[in-house]
């Protein structure tokens, strides 16, 4: 579809069909992700495909309580797990170079938004969960120490259920010109 | 243009031509950062578009040394300026929920990802700038305390010079299926 129409018309995806997704899909969806720049190339990101159903539970038992994401997580036939290589973006020798530490989660933000405007692209559906025990979920996908599960994305096709259109906010209430308070 | 082309095609931009951009396409890219998702829809975001030639200058000279974008953004006829709100998103009460600390960099990098992409779509081009002096930055245009400058975004007609095609890791070297380390 249309640019204007994906980022227009993309929603958060909790509830799925029975549909199984493809390996063919997923390479899709992955390939999106790919292409995303990053703090100088770094391409810190790393994706699990979670196909095995213990695993999806698991996974899905480290969800924050009450997270409306859990019964379409449970029940979803893959869950891409997006994690990080910590002390590379935005560092140097291993150190922040800017204030701003863990620049890894702004260049994670970029590559997901890329793979959830594909998935909605093909016609399905998916949500980023960020409310997780992320130390938890990083051990049972096995991450070496230096890498941290960043997001957990159950992927599916949308049932049609849950699914809202949130309110955002006017440009008038977070756009200024030249001084924060500014009218632009 | 279609979705799969501006992922595909998008390119960091730092040279640019004399064209002017509008306020209006200005208000056209700011759209699409504003429907993105983010943290329980925090939408912790500001944008600051910079026009006034001084401090534009300003800002620049916050930018790390050597940075390739520096004399494009010196010459741009508009710097976006992304910030955040900090200790919302990610967070309850002002503490973060998680083991990872700033979600608001996460939910930075998904919303200018859409303004990347939208840049593109136009014609335009841009670069995320996010090697620099956050804490100057952030004192030239006048934010409160709690909020941050993330990244600039110097905005333009690409002038074709210095474009360059980066690489990327091929999906095998950073997709695994159930477990770190086994092959997708």
């Amino acid at each position: 579809m249309e640019l204007n129409e994906a980022l227009r018309t993309r929603r958060s995806v909790r509830k799925f069909t029975n549909y199984v997704v493809t390996d063919s899909e997923i390479r899709e969806i992955l390939e999106a992700a790919r292409v995303a720049q990053s703090w100088s190339n770094t391409q810190v990101w790393e994706f699990i495909v979670v196909r095995d159903s213990n695993l999806i539970r698991q996974i899905t038992e480290t969800y924050g309580p009450k997270n409306p994401a859990t019964r379409g997580s449970l029940n979803a036939s893959v869950l891409i797990v997006a994690c990080a290589k910590t002390g590379t973006s935005g560092c140097y020798g291993g150190r922040d170079v800017t204030a701003l530490s863990n620049w890894f989660m702004f260049d994670l933000g970029v590559t997901v938004q890329n793979l959830c405007l594909k998935v909605h692209d093909m016609g399905l559906g998916t949500v980023v969960v960020g409310y997780l025990d992320h130390e938890a979920c990083s051990k049972i996908v096995g991450l070496p120490r230096d890498f941290t599960v960043v997001a957990v994305l159950p992927i599916g096709k949308p049932s049609g259920e849950g699914i809202r259109d949130m309110p955002r906010k006017a440009l008038k209430d977070f756009v200024h010109l030249d001084k924060f308070g500014t009218p632009f």
